[in-house]
């Protein structure tokens, strides 16, 4: 895995490869293809890899892939933030800081939302600020 | 997806490909295929998809796929229904109605078996009939 | 109590004789007495009887009542749901069996509505699939 | 039900038919018939209605009866109002609003009496100002 | 109520009118006129009354209606025991002393069954000795 | 403080200095001192004092100051009322009663707005009667 | 152990010891030694044996010693009603049955002495009828 | 407060004004006057207006007063975070979006710091990006 | 802040203020400036000073202001003992040892009371033990 | 399935494929595949078996697979120890017994991490004794 | 018990004969012989008397032995401080005002450990402030 | 204590001495005599003492006693498994490590069962292998 540019890596978990073709009022009308195309857009200088599994178990398997190279992840782990011990041991496992990111604000939904299994052990996260939260994580590799 | 009958698609989530080699007293003798093909021969308008995996995302996967045509899901969605925020959420976000089905009586169980994570984003459910559960859940659709 | 046909008894507590009346984006315009109509219609080869009452110890009464000769009873009880204690005890205490009926999905309401008290000792039940709900009871004893 | 004056209903539950002989320190030397004559005095242009009743199904009853047509509930539900989801439910079916009424503070007693299962779907509320209480409640819909 | 001996009531609450026709292997075979007969026959100097109800409010009026005369009441109050709030003020309205009285032994059942709302409010009680506890209760109050 | 009419003081807490400008179809469009104004008229023979502070602490000193003298203080203690144990303990030291006022009805909104540490040691509570509040507060003290 | 009549243990647990000395409003002026003596008296059929530890492994000895031969065992744990998991193991462990007793009742002292650990495995308890339990407890051996 | 360019006030809680002075290790050695100037210096085409207090009512003051007319709050409400109502109430009485920064990550130090009050009420939040959460907080205004 | 003797501050919350004036019976009635004056004279080596407020973020600025410089602080909380992050937060910056005082026993008291948020980030503290709590307090720090 | 040794199948869950990679101070520098090899090595008269698998319904599929024909499975479920409801049904359904290992103490980390769903339907457990946890439960089916 | 000098008796629970050889960074070197000695030294005009003991029932024997004779008693209930029902029964019987000693912050522990059992019976508490807590609590008694 | 094999002492709890007279379907018909007889069998370059008491101080004693230089400590703490706090505190204190066995599944009976106070301060644990989880405790520390 040997780049010239550093590489950071941005993965969806569950469903969040229907984003732009339902709730379009709540998540815009952007699919994630062309979210993380725009991204790719605004840093030039950073290799962006995307990656998006609605199975647990290969969310895992993409961590532990990138998780010991990349300079950073960024993670939208959808409903597995609730209830996932093993993506939070593997956040643990890894030498590279992950941020994590929800496009909604999950703290005005059901209370079960309100926290998250994983945070902490990623670095840090960015909640309830659109598509532009994959924008501000991958900044903050910088 | 252009069917001349409207679908109805039959969901099985983990374990239940076990069913008529299992406890049989308590869920009968009957193999998934066999409940299936008898719910087809009393719905003869209907066009009958089965599907079972023990895997929580290629569930989501297969409700994503017919979450937005079919006419009606019928879900048993096993241990999954208390732990998964991931099949909520596909749940809340495909536009088929999906009835949930539980072949016996969870609420004489664990205690953890009592709060469905699913029930709040279904239609409905039917709980502790048997496999005639899939029947009734299938007839509400008409 | 000797009758040519089996006795199916629909027995409903508190509120529901406002059923028709009230909320009905929610509950429908049919009267309890023309929805008990359309189910003996239904099932032509079964006496079906009919109770309602706001008072709970009534409801037990008449549990008492039917409860060791009628093949089956379909139980609504409405906000003694989650309250009756004695409820659960008359129903543990015949023989008949009872399928608990929800006309709408009590699980996406106040938290309190999630756990029913009588769950554990009826049969099984239908919750969410509307006024639906008393016919594939009624059918579960077929 | 046509009436000249504007009818507003005093329900009182169980032991309240106590009122003046039972804890007179807490509760005054006044009968619950003489309470409600004290407020009829003080408001000639309604017509004030009153019932008690120890059990829970004949106070769901008295709210259905009165519930659709009075210009006001002044509800005071004693030992009822932290257990009853059918008084609840009743409340929130009706068209009438009502306002709870608790004569002492429930507030400085046992932890279970400091929620009221009713106080959601009720107008509002008093509590702990004595037998003014009542009078406070039917000013309230002047 | 001026009566030449002194009166203790024996209040039995719901389903314990099914006593000697349920579940006799933990109830016995007796039934409630029965055992209140051998209570008799053992307290020939008392004037034991008999009360029973499955309606929470008759309950609540049969208790103010000896609790001021009365030497003692003996309670079963059944399935009332962990939700009535109401039961629990009429017996703290009352002079006459209460003593609570389980059949069986409610703390190997279900958890909801262990507290008791009215145990704080009575003298005493008497659990899981079979009917021989109607017996204990009423020698109490010599 | 020697005055010729005795003094109520009505106390306000955080944010409600907005009144009037802000929800107005929950809060009504009368400013605060709107509000004061029109109680004053009410009761011509009270002095009533007004103030509104948005610091915990200074509504302590507020409650210090009129708590050994006034007749009454009417608080509306805003969103301390669920977590102030100070305020708690000033209203227990001083001799003045408190009745506490809220104008929506704080029990059909969030759990954490059901308890009001407060109300176990005010005298008595007047909830969701909108700004009538005040004026039964202040009549309480009659 | 052979002994010709049958014998009934009456164990007693931490600071009952001083039963006679303190608190006598409460537990009376009776020294535990005369109250056994009373009961010696009151069932001269039985040999009643009597212990008294405040060491919880004593106590579980003591039961080990008569838990396989003596009709009966009347068991006041005291203190250690609510917190011994190995009183309630040895309990469970012999085959004489226990019936245990509470002098005063504990239902209405704190909320921490309303479960006891050894109910479920008791035969039966009796509580708050004073020493009146003991009688009671023996007798429940007849 | 008419201005030519956008208003962006960025609001400190408690002991945050000790930025630079302690616990360096964690928060960096920048004070927040030098914080502030960096983010101003990175959008030179808002107005960036700070604001600091230890006290509760003055941070509400201070978002009543920008709270109509700013463009956005960016919010760091320190200890404030888990035990403020009166600034959840505020926050969502304004017409400004605020957006919660914390320098550190919350998640992964005590229990209670997990859940913020005011995450609810906000448009979103930054979460354990250092001072970088201030700049990506301002961004998201854009 | 050099001066010659070290430094030891003795820090009240909230109705402190009110010592000597209420509930004499339990704070006895010495006044705060009496018992301050009582320790200086007890400690002729220490500089005693005393600061007394009831806001919660002026108690803050206390603590910064002397947290760094003096030998130790002695804290009364008051009510802010349980609710205050903020508190908890500036003690755990300073790095002058922190002892917490209560004058009663806050244990007996409401359950609420039983646990201090600061207590984990004190050196240790005094319960109980009248004012006799502020001199061990001191001398804790020779 | 037909083989001449008896069979026991080692499970390995989520991220233990990272073993002898990653915290080697406390998992050791052993890979899987290595202590696979030694437990064959003293084993030689059992067939072992290993599986791996980070996806929740593999390892369903793996235990489904062997579970009604395998001496014994020894299964270190990793971070779905606490979260997987289908893992236990699965481990419920087979006939063969499995042995829960865990190499490092889960009693002294997080506390979602000290109650296994699976240990109740397990054989038992071996926790915290290193890799040679999987010696000690093979051991266990000799 | 008739002596010259009042008593204070100081009482320690399981583990703390082990003072000086273990973990002398947190409890000092001294064994509980020294800490005695210097009590002792330091109050001439009191008859210190040490005891201490594993077993709970013995640490109930002396609190009975010397708790209505002797002027204070200072206990430090080690483990026992979290779980026993019945030391808290001995010190409420007890007339001998008892003061409670921890030797370091309980409150920055375990979560368990923060709540005493006993400290609601007991006089009072010093808490964290080392083996000079002994000395503070039996100054308390002067 | 100088031996010239290393020692490992095996120390049983509570109700331990019963087995092999008790319940011989779950435990086997061996005593703890033949138990540890076999695994000294077993374990010939071991010298196995074995200990066994009722009384919860005094298996304090007995670890104190070995646990500064025994090889390892094998403990069945039995019924105080749960409940002490002071057996927790010895484990924590000694240098020796312990290694904690249960007989039988601990996590398949009641739910207070399921938490062991001592596990986070043992090296690990044996649960529900039977008498021969006391050799694999023993041998992991070879």
């Amino acid at each position: 895995m040997s780049r010239s540019r550093p590489v950071v890596v941005i993965i969806n978990g569950p469903n969040l490869n229907l984003l732009g073709t339902r709730e379009k009022g709540i998540y815009g009308d952007k699919s994630l293809e062309n979210i993380i195309a725009d991204v790719q857009t605004k840093f030039p200088d950073f290799d962006i890899i995307s990656y998006q599994s609605n199975i647990e178990g290969e969310l895992i398997d993409a961590i532990q892939k990138y998780g010991f190279s990349a300079l950073g992840i960024v993670f939208n782990p959808g409903g597995y933030t609730h209830t996932s011990v093993a993506l939070r041991d593997v956040i643990a496992a890894i030498t590279t800081p992950v941020v994590e990111v929800h496009i909604s604000n999950i703290h005005n939904r059901e209370d079960f939302r309100r926290l998250s299994l994983l945070a902490p052990v990623c670095k840090g996260g960015v909640v309830g600020l659109g598509t532009y939260g994959y924008e501000a994580a991958v900044r903050s590799f910088l």
